[in-house]
Parts: C-alpha cells; structure tokens; sequence
C-alpha cells in the first residue's frame, strides 16, 4: 500500500511539475454555429495582446481575464480557412493551442477552418478519399535529396493497370512543399470534386520550389530533369502533354509561367496564379520574346492566369495577361475579389481541377 | 517603356511593403562544422531573449546587435535533433526562421538538427527510402474521420504479393499522429535500419492517440476495431499475432500497455516507452490483476519497457517493471542514460525495430 501511496504522490507532484511549467490548455480557436470565432491566448505578464487574422483588414485588441487569458470574439465569418497569429508586445506568434499551422520558411501562423452550412469544396467530407504521400527524390540538378508530395487519387490502382494524368503543382515564395495540403487542401478539394465527377482522377505532384542558394532557374531544370522522371518512373502515369499540367501559386506562379511556356512541348496545361514575375527567370524569358502563337496555341490546351482585384500583385498580373495576349496567346484569365491569399488559391486550383485533361 | 518602368517602380514598392511587415529573414539555427550552434531572432523592441533548448538544462541568454537580431551560439553538442524555443520578454515562440517544428497540441517549438559525423541511425542517408502516406480511416468507435501515417517500406511490392508485418507506433500526451515522423524520424530510422538488414521491412502506422473528450479505452477499441481493419483491407499484410507490433511513448506508452497486454491474441510484441500510467485505464487494466503468465509469454515473442534514468517518470516506471515481472511475465527492460525526450524515444525506437519479427 505504501508503495502506490508513493507511486501516486509521485504523480500528482510530476504533474504539478508540468503544469507549472506549461500554460494551460485553451479552447482555440473556438468556432461557434454561427460562425463568430472566440480566440484565446494565455499571457499573464503581456501588456498588449492583439489578433491579426487575414478574417479582418486590421488588428483586433484581446481582453485579459483574471487568469491571465486574453481573448476576442469575432462576429461571424464567411465560411473560409483563414491564417491568424497573436501579436504578444509587439511579438508575433502561433496559437500555442492550436495545431493547424501555416508550412511557411518566414513566419509562423496558426490557421482557423470555418466549416460552411453546405460543406466547401476544400472541406473533409463523406467521400473517398484519395492520400497524401511524403517522397524523397534524388535530384541530379540540385545535388541533393529533396522531399516532394504525391497526390494519389481514391481508388488509385496500385497495379498500373490505369494510368493517371499529373498536375505539378507549385507553392508560393516562402512556403514549402506542405502548403498546398496544409493550407491549400488540394488534396481535399481533389477528393471532393472527383466524387462530384467534375474533375479527373488525377495525381498531384507538390515540389519544394525554393533551390537558393542555386538560381531559380535550376527549379525549372529539377522539374524537367529530376521530379518528371521520378514521377514517371515510380507511378502509373501518362507521359504525353496532354496529361500533364503545371500550376502554382505567386513566385510559384511564375515558375510556372517559365516552366510551362519554355516547355509546351511537355505541358498541355499551364496554370498561373497570382504569378510574381519580378525575377530574372521570367525576364530573360519573357522580355523580347517572340513565341510562335499558331504553335503554341495547338500545344496548349488551356493557358490560364488567375488572380484576385485586391492582390498587392493585381496591376502586375494583368499587364502579364495583356503581354500574353498581345504575342497571340489563348488565355483565359479568371479575376475574383479577393487578395493574394490562400483563400484564392484554393478556389483557384478549385477552378483548374475542373479544366484539366478534359480532351 | 514607360509600362515596363511603372511595372518596375511596383514590384520595388511592393517588396518595401513587404519587408517593412516582415521581420528579415535570418540563418537560424545555423549549425557549424564543429556541432556548435547558432540561433539567432529578431526582435528590434525585446528587453531580453533566452534560448530554451533541450540541448542544455538551463535557459541561455541571446544579446541583440544593433539591428535587432539577438543571437547565442551554443558549444559543440552531442548530435541528435534537439527541441527549442525563444523566451522573448516571457512569451515562449517558435523560430519563425525554421520550418522543423515539432509537432503538438500544446505548444510551439522548433527543432535543430546536429548531423553526426558518421551518418545517425535517424539522419537521411543514401539508402532506398520508404514513404509516408496520409490517410483517412473512418472509425465507428469515435464517430468520425480521423487521420494516420502509414510507413511503407522501400521496395513496398504494392502488388500485394509480398505481406508484411505491421507496427502500431503511438504518440506522447498532446503530440499528434505527425510526432513520431516529424520528431521522431521513423521513417528513416526504419530505412536505415532496413538498408543495413537489421530490420525487417515493415509497414509503420502511427495513429492520433488523442481521442478526447472520449475516454481514454476508446482508442484502445479505436485501434482493435477501426484502424486494425482499416490497414489489413488497404494493405498487404500479414494478420497473425506475430506479424503485429504495438509500441508507444509516454502517455502512447500506457496506451501502448492497456492495448498491447489486453490484446495478446493480437499483439505478439508489446514496446512501452517511458509509459505514463496514472490512468483510468490502467488502473482498471492492472490493479489487482491476474493474468496467465504461461500463455502470456507464449503468445508474447517480445515484451519491452524502456526508459532514461534522469525521466521523470523513471521511479514509476521502475515500478511498473517489478510489477510485470512479478506477475511472472517475460519483460526485457531497456534502462538509458536520458530524460523523457524524444532524444531518447528515437533510440528506443531504433532498438525495438531491430527486436520485431524476428521468428
């Protein structure tokens, strides 16, 4: 009896340890029915706790209880899946309690999922789901072993008996080879619009886009030399063009601009969000070009650039669509309110899914 | 010319934007060629920033440059992969500069990694290298879509004509389904190991222990009912009590005793890492308990409890070990140098990988 007696005093006292040394476990964010948000953030010494949240244009100040915690109600929001961090004193931070972050090299953000009355398109729902694996690869350009995401649709027939089309599909600058799924949900939105039939079973590479210290050129190069074969040879796939699609989303938007139109011979689908095109890659690529339009509009089945009227990017784009245009490009261009957020990007890709490998 | 000077002139304003909103993007944590490290932040208005590592046992205190970036460099360290964080004026952060986090529900830290100078049994190497894949699995005992890894191995013949031997790795209180490969680095330390023919190739499935605010044996049912099924229809494996594994860490530990012990007929090895065991379930499982120690170690080829002398659960689970071995069962103890870290649940992870399947 003496023993357990100890044994248990052992446990209250280790867990007194660890609760002093810890802050407590909060309730955040708590989405409530109505779609108002309650964040919550434990300070007790902070002066000043604000919330900074892509839901708002500016800051919200949070209240502090007597138990030190500092929270703020915000009223209801459009269904969505917004970033937000705590600004503690002029520091910024993730919400401790919260395990949905931001993938990002710079910052470190948590992220909110208001579910919509009728579940969204990029929302968990009760379908097949398709999966998510986590590769390694050796690229002979970089000189390295790099990770990148596969996509593999539901039902995917491991026995190659089906060959699927690829959308490589790139992240913004900073980001990594997790936001797309993390913040993007592709895989999500995949899932959901396969189950609709409104778009192909496909698979869906996610590459990490950032090769610096190497000159963003060698990303293009990594695509074409190293990700296409590994792909190639270690899924079940279709090779022409006409199966494969490259998209992305801000300087990954531009890298997609110089990958697919300096390679439309391998690229029937190229799909540029939002691109940031203030690199060399893109001005030695673009400046003083003179594509053959009859050829290019025959190799490409669909040429997009989307980008929403309160991108910080927005008069950029459309001069990029105008120059394209004017060398004698179809392209299709897809405006939507919005900014330069992953809030847009998932209703980009939401958008292309729907367009590719339809011939 | 003019549009291309305007186009110019935005892009200019619109990186000062930029950079005003961000902190600069810094080298953090930068490891040197003689394992000493340098971590470095930035915050222009803090009045004190300390380094919280698990590499020391106290805080460090960094000094800022006149730019606002306050750094510390710490000597030579012993290579592992090490959780820290920043104190910055008593609020704890993650590096923003580092995108190795480790992964929780409670908490915010980073991780460094300190390459030895041969190749760890946890450190990417060039050797063939499974994958990890991101599932959905619907689970009737909680009611709802729940996610887990699975490892497979290199080579994973996806033909079904080669079965394999499954291991159930459990997570620690408040870690998530990603712990054991984002902290723990499963999936390399079994390529690792499967590369030099210490481990059998295996598939690896590392569930969300958490099922809160369900009780505790439900994951117990969760794992026999739900996840068991769900892996032995979508994978090839083989599905007698000696091809199945169960391990786990700290409160995955308890878990790992409550499902493992419970379930001999399933479970022919039983891996319980620095288990926390001031449970309900345990209590329930293990007081006044009277198992056949005959047929359990004949249906058990492999018992293990590991821990670290300097874990604060190390007289508890000393206690633990007296008691299966006084109920007369075949209990290997695994006593290490260490805390209650995830420095040491890698190396009893790397033991036990080496001990499985091995009849």
């Amino acid at each position: 009896m003496k023993r357990i007696f100890y044994i248990t005093l052992l446990f209250i006292f280790s867990s007194i340890i660890v609760t002093a040394q810890r802050a407590p476990s909060l309730n955040s964010p708590e989405v409530h029915k109505d779609h108002s948000v309650t964040f919550r953030y434990f300070a007790k010494n902070a002066k000043k706790v604000l919330l900074d949240t892509e839901i708002l244009s500016s800051s919200l100040e949070m209240i502090k209880d007597s138990l030190g915690v500092w929270s703020v109600t915000v009223p209801p929001v459009k269904p969505d899946i917004y970033p937000y961090s705590f600004w503690v004193d002029s520091i910024q931070v993730a919400d401790p309690n919260n395990t949905y972050i931001f993938a990002n090299e710079r910052f470190k953000r948590s992220l909110v999922e208001i579910p919509g009355d009728q579940p969204l398109v990029h929302e968990l729902q009760n379908v097949p789901h398709g999966k998510i694996s986590y590769r390694y690869y050796n690229s002979t350009t970089l000189g390295s072993t790099r990770t990148l995401l596969v996509y593999t649709p539901p039902g995917f027939d491991v026995n190659g008996s089906v060959k699927y089309p690829v959308l490589y599909l790139i992240h913004g600058g900073s980001d990594t080879e997790e936001t797309w799924t993390k913040v993007g949900k592709a895989h999500l939105i995949a899932d959901n619009l396969i189950a609709q039939g409104k778009a192909k079973p496909m698979i869906i590479v996610m590459p990490y886009g950032n090769v610096r210290p190497k000159p963003m050129p060698d990303f293009t190069k990594d695509v074409v030399n190293d990700i296409i074969p590994f792909v190639e040879s270690n899924y079940p796939v279709l090779t022409d063009s006409k199966n494969r699609a490259v998209a992305g989303f801000s300087v990954g938007g531009g890298q997609t601009l110089n990958i697919g139109l300096t390679n439309t011979d391998k690229f029937a689908y190229v799909c540029s969000y939002a691109p940031y095109t203030a690199t060399e890659e893109y001005k030695k690529n673009f400046t003083n070009w003179s594509p053959n339009p009859e050829l290019m509009n025959k190799q490409l089945k669909l040429f997009t650039i989307s980008v929403g009227t309160e991108d910080f990017l927005y008069e950029s784009v459309k001069q990029n669509i105008e120059m394209f245009k004017g060398k004698g490009l179809n392209l299709q261009s897809l405006i939507v309110p919005g900014g330069h957020t992953w809030m847009n990007c998932k209703r980009y890709l939401a958008a292309t899914l729907q367009q590719l490998f339809n011939e």
